[in-house]
């Protein structure tokens, strides 16, 4: 059999009797053959891209160490780095003296639903005891753009998707502050509780930051925990130059940043930083004795484990903190300038370009950059719901044709009244302008006949 | 500066410039000299112990391919090599043709959590959209010896942890069923709703499979969701020779199953596995459309991404898929019967040995060792409430020898009214014959002093 026919094994069940050498190591060279190469510097397809070596070095350590985050007793250097970083962190958002808590947890989704737990038990503590049927109907505020994970969470944590009001969004997709005051009022004249409202630092499509300032008024003037989801956006607090973008961030109550996104950390990881010490230990913890013994020789507080839902947590730091060593500030700053120049490139190259128009109108503010491809056939068709029912179905044909020539990959969707459009978003330091003049190349090249 | 006063500026703020690359190096080997070293045949502190070097490889190539298993589009491989394993795992427990749903996450109180909220939304679907309110007082059950993540799973969910309703063990650590049947009669009695019971295969402390076959009589006559967490006892059943001890998973409804424990995975790698297919999906999905477009030009069945909770997901599979194909399941038997087969040969040396108490008879289910050892000093005082305030310091003291020494580690904890005693666990299956004699020897040269 040759490698390629080897392949087809793949998928065949799995056996009683181990395999010889020879078969795992074309298993391994066919997984990395088929997969997907996501540090190329033509994969645009998703907020986490690129490959860092310092980065990898750093998770092929933490593999080799193969330990557990719950106590400071089997992962001590880690649990320090932990403390260090997220302090850092929390510097960077501009608590004084980067007091406050936080935790490393399994994705931006799990972070956002965290901060959400956390505002609960911060209004109502009786609800870790006595449940949802102990507090009055909770509502929760996000805009209309925000991240899916808003609603996941408010359904997990049994305060459902109805309780998770959506707020309008301005044409560049920010939040609109005062629609949010109106939603507030409006809930607590049905007499529902408002308790948590999530600002979007980054929108997933748009890249577009909510105004946190004006947004952290309504918040204080009706006593509301200020979440902000800066899972996508949060890195841009590295950057001299972009970190007014999220002006009004140290007024949050918590904040989602992931370092595997615009940091190119390798997944995952990504952190919640909170304002308030404590609260995280007492909304989650269980005192499991056969983990968190109170009669251990160490100092207690490192044992970080029953500040999360989860009992282990995979070892996330390592790769954010040697990065960080190796790079310094300023090198993260580096990166996140080129990634948002380039996107300032793509900007300016095709705003006015024959065949493609913007999704909304204003440079980028983030690495986002959402337009359509017409194709020369449509360009100029008179009937406008035909011309749009076309224009549908073009970034599906093209990205899928992306796909199968293998040269470059990058994301589409409807938003609203919208038809499929392309979201460009980069986030790789290994891009380049010849990249970007690549992209809009190759979907001449395979949308011009649709 | 020699390398250890280097070590010190480990913890040091992050700077605004970049280190050396020899001070990378010098961090590297700082974290990797001053980590617990978890793949030592004597490390025996958790679940989760040894280092696998098929798993570490493909763990190094997992962080390689740096991708996420939301999409088929950007994990194929992976996301297909989940797909057999999870109905490879299915099969072994029993399900007809491996059918069946699940998914890999993030450690086994995550799992355990998606189970509880999948109970809910099969009872009540409604509580997706207008969450607890909508609903009867909900109650869960489980043994008194349970994994806190129960718990921690009913706060989070806003169904309370008073609403966790524990069910009394025997002697060994079992759960009663007739005590299960008794609470659940008496919840009804009350108005309550009983919705989910989770037996343990493999309790954390004890390492006892609770009674499944009468367990589910009992759950199918009140029609109440069988979860069994078998996040430490579930590799069992890749054992010929102790499968019997699940014997009735088949009848569950959801099965939370950890190879990162007993069959040595590298962290992190936890499945949950569903009988009913689809349910997953129902229960989280959001149908967000910038990620799963419904004209993407594949099958979208493989879009796990809304099956979970999370948005992004880390790529576990590949450490268990190619461990399974470097071993076959033979050999994850072969590994799992010879760690039970040293616990057997530890309860046999110390049962009868002078100066060892065991905290309950009979042979250990699983790899779980549970014993007091008494310094010769405190062996025949005959103030009973004397000596058991002297014995419970005993292991604490010992324990912190052993991490001064560097020689060994076992966990300790107390446990209802029976002070501090040790809790042996073995999951590496490097360690040998002469690493428990060790073990027995050091507790006895640390502790006969006290």
């Amino acid at each position: 059999m040759d490698g390629d026919t080897k392949t087809m094994t793949f998928l065949q069940e799995l056996q009683d009797e181990p395999a010889t050498l020879d078969d795992i190591l074309i298993s391994c060279r066919a997984t990395l053959k088929y997969a997907i190469k996501t540090a190329h510097p033509r994969y645009f397809n998703q907020l986490s891209t690129g490959l860092d070596m310092v980065g990898l070095a750093a998770d092929w350590l933490t593999s080799t160490a193969n330990t557990n985050m719950f106590t400071y007793e089997v992962a001590p250097v880690f649990v320090l780095l932990e403390y260090v970083s997220l302090k850092k962190m929390r510097e960077i958002i501009g608590w004084q003296d980067g007091r406050g808590d936080g935790i490393f947890s399994p994705g931006g989704a799990i972070s956002n639903m965290y901060a959400m737990l956390l505002a609960r038990f911060k209004m109502f503590p009786e609800v870790k005891e006595k449940g949802m049927s102990s507090v009055p109907r909770l509502v929760a505020f996000t805009s209309e753009h925000s991240h899916f994970s808003i609603k996941k969470g408010a359904a997990a944590l049994g305060i459902g998707t109805e309780s998770v009001i959506c707020i309008k969004v301005d044409e560049s997709g920010k939040m609109i502050p005062a629609d949010l005051e109106r939603r507030i009022v409006e809930a607590k004249q049905k007499g529902f509780v408002p308790f948590f409202v999530s600002a979007t630092a980054g929108t997933t499509v748009y890249g577009a930051f909510d105004p946190l300032i004006a947004i952290s008024d309504v918040c204080k003037k009706y006593n509301v925990w200020m979440h902000v989801d800066g899972a996508w956006g949060g890195s841009l607090l590295m950057s001299r130059r972009h970190r007014w973008k999220l002006d009004g961030v140290d007024r949050a109550n918590s904040v989602t940043w992931n370092p595997h996104k615009m940091m190119s950390v390798p997944l995952q990881c990504s952190a919640l930083l909170v304002r308030e010490e404590g609260l995280m230990q007492n909304c989650n913890q269980m005192h499991a004795c056969y983990l968190f013994q109170q009669d251990k020789h160490y100092d207690l507080s490192y044992d970080t484990g029953d500040k999360a839902l989860q009992c282990g947590r995979h070892v996330d730091i390592f790769k954010l903190w040697l990065m960080w060593r190796a790079k310094g500030t300023i090198g993260f700053e580096a990166q996140i300038d080129k990634c948002l120049e380039l996107s300032e490139y793509l900007y300016n190259k095709i705003k006015d370009r024959e065949g493609y128009e913007m999704v909304f109108d204003g440079k980028p503010q983030h690495t986002n950059v959402c337009f359509w491809y017409l194709p020369p056939g449509i360009r100029y068709m008179e009937d406008k719901e035909e011309r749009k029912k076309h224009l549908h179905k073009v970034a599906p044909v093209i990205k899928a044709r992306m796909m199968e020539y293998g040269t470059t990959m990058v994301s589409y969707q409807p938003q609203g009244d919208k038809v499929n459009f392309f979201r460009m978003v980069i986030s790789n330091p290994a891009a380049t302008f010849e990249d970007i003049d690549f992209l809009i190349e190759e979907i001449e090249r395979l949308g011009q006949d649709l």
